[in-house]
């Protein structure tokens, strides 16, 4: 057994297992704490609550609790593996939600039937936190469950495999185009990869302003196009009315690359073929579509990203997920807008211009980090990214309509 | 409003909103952390849980772990306020698992429409957990909830409103009988109510030795007999063929008479119809059947408890079910046996019959405890109560069949 392997399992086991713990953030030692926490002084709670359902935000810890939900048919890498496998995942989903934003989070495991079985499990339970974080959950199903739950839910419904992914996925190219001086609108882009998370990159990208024919989607069996007879609804938006078949068809001339496929699907040679200055998001994880020195060594004059922290671009949910929930909670949002999803794209991409506290380089153990092609979006270390990332979003949750409360004062200040 | 009410409010609200949050057991700092917390490390315990379930116990904090759930249908004393309402009081059941047992217990409030509903939506997410502990929910439908999860869940389920009250009504009343010289099974019982509760109570009574043809249940109509044709499945059970058809009729001569209805419902001048050396639990709360000082006034020699703290021989849940999952959990039990509640009642009644430490009666305000009439069953704050509840269940979890591993070696030995 490989030493991580065995550290991995140690820190999960020892000194008592899992991750996770539930505790008391009220005294609860003399008879009188009691009476107040339980019966007879729970009752008066209880009534406001009966009354004003929005006082479960004043008298329950809701309006700080997420619940991180899957079904484990797609985890991580791995694959469909249950939802009681999907458990370490899911609680580590929850330590990133405290440790990065302070948000108490519970993991939840869906064993279902069907699709709408999974749907209304989710949505009987909805109300009892404060939002979904809904996760690793197979394409295309995932679809149809979050726009269904968006439907029937008084909380925020996010799937961060798509959203998560595609918000910092937007941010770091979006600078990089600003970089190689490229316009989105005019961006020639190959997304190879149709899952949740290709789906929702290009969703959102065109939301940005990227021209849906100037995109091309490869799925295992080659382009997306016009002409296939074997498209789910969700891949169907992408049939480009092309003759090209293969990824070297459409990669000639293109200027932005998202690899969420697999590993060394993306050859030097086949990179070569893109246009001038070129883009590269190989996102794939942990070994990317194409190693950044060889993409280098190909091209000089690429920008590249990876899943992996170890080389510069970082492209990690963890830039966005915590700091979405958090704003959305903070103003006590009924949903996450589109408009809340750009706010933090802007908010990612803006941070990456700034000075870089000394802080932030002692924790990534390098000297100097200037917004270029090796900088593009933030490192999840920095702690700024909470302030500017809630803030943004919960302004635009209240700009968007989807707050119930305004910002509280002085919100996230500096 | 008055002071209590406002410090319930307050203890509510701040410093921050509700009495639980969510903590991590790992650290959470460095990128070392964060690889095995997350991705890549998270993917090995995922691979052990995968090849066997019960590796869940050893990577994740389901073994620690009780969700508390209730769909608000009978609230406290208050009724059906709904879902959300039960918030508070749910968080409460969470705050009480940690403080007297150590357990992790997250409140998840369902909202749904049919019985069959609330039953699917509850198995589907029980794996998550160590056990379920479901509160607040009405009769009859409790039963058929209860029985469903039961036969579809692997993991111990507990309506507390049920045999919570049943396992420390049953330590109490047998206290009592032991004191005032009486066998349970010649026993003459009167029930006053027939409600979840009264209806788990008779049935422990009768698991425990009752003869059911000796026990007389009243429902807001009388008494119940067979030739009645308005009874729900529960209570036919309790019909007795009888012609009397109130209280009085029933009470003359009764040797234990349990309130489980409403205040002051039973007079001084009908208690006086009881058997010499009677019993009495009024457990209507605040405010019992009939008080204490009523009750002795009228018969000097009876035995009286309430709900109440502020009398002696307080019957309160929180005696049994913080102790009933931990023993449970410990052994990883797949269900809650009749065993392992008939070894609760012991464990409890035993307890009573001990000397009491000095911390037990300064917490409790009071000089002396000594078994007898007015030291039936032992204080909520005793710290025994663990040890020796959680003992006997896990004990009776091996020997009854439900327990998926033994004991754990030296277990809450002294």
């Amino acid at each position: 057994m490989s030493d991580f392997r065995q550290q991995a399992l140690d820190y999960h086991q020892y000194p008592t297992p899992g991750k996770i713990s539930v505790e008391l953030t009220k005294p609860a030692n003399s008879s009188k704490d009691l009476a107040l926490a339980y019966s007879p002084g729970v009752a008066e709670p209880v009534r406001e609550i009966a009354e004003d359902p929005d006082n479960a935000y004043k008298y329950t810890a809701k309006g700080n609790m997420v619940a991180v939900i899957s079904n484990g048919t797609a985890i991580l890498g791995l694959g469909n593996l249950g939802p009681l496998a999907s458990k370490p995942v899911m609680e580590g989903k929850a330590l990133l939600f405290k440790r990065f934003a302070g948000l108490d989070a519970i993991d939840i495991e869906v064993t279902h039937r069907t699709t709408q079985d999974f749907i209304n499990t989710v949505a009987n339970i909805a109300d009892s936190f404060g939002g979904i974080n809904l996760e690793d959950i197979k394409a295309p199903e995932c679809f149809e469950i979050e726009q269904a739950l968006i439907e029937k839910c008084n909380v925020p419904i996010f799937h961060d495999d798509q959203h998560g992914t595609a918000i910092v996925t937007a941010a770091g190219m979006l600078n990089a185009l600003e970089i190689q001086g490229k316009q989105l609108k005019n961006t020639h882009i190959v997304c190879m990869g149709a899952g949740a998370a290709a789906i929702a990159c290009m969703e959102l990208l065109i939301k940005c302003g990227a021209q849906r024919e100037h995109i091309y989607m490869l799925d295992s069996k080659g382009v997306i196009h016009t002409r296939r007879d074997d498209l789910n609804e969700y891949k169907a938006l992408f049939a480009n009315n092309t003759d090209k078949r293969t990824l070297e068809d459409v990669i000639e001339g293109a200027d932005l690359f998202l690899g969420v496929s697999g590993p060394d699907l993306l050859e030097p040679e086949t990179l070569k073929l893109m246009a001038d200055k070129p883009i590269v998001f190989a996102c794939s994880n942990p070994d990317p579509e194409i190693k950044p020195e060889l993409a280098k060594q190909a091209r000089a004059d690429v920008i590249i990203g990876t899943g992996r922290s170890d080389y510069p671009n970082q492209v990690n949910n963890v830039l966005c997920f915590p700091f979405m929930f958090r704003g959305a909670l903070d103003v006590r949002a009924t949903a996450i807008t589109d408009e809340m999803k750009v706010a933090a794209v802007e908010a990612i991409r803006q941070l990456a211009k700034e000075e870089v506290p000394d802080s932030v380089l002692q924790a990534a153990g390098v000297d100097k980090l200037q917004f270029g092609p090796d900088y593009i979006i933030p490192k999840p270390i920095d702690p700024r990214l909470c302030q500017r990332v809630a803030r943004a979003v919960a302004e635009a949750a209240v700009s968007s309509g989807a707050a119930r409360i305004d910002l509280p004062a002085n919100y996230m200040n500096d």
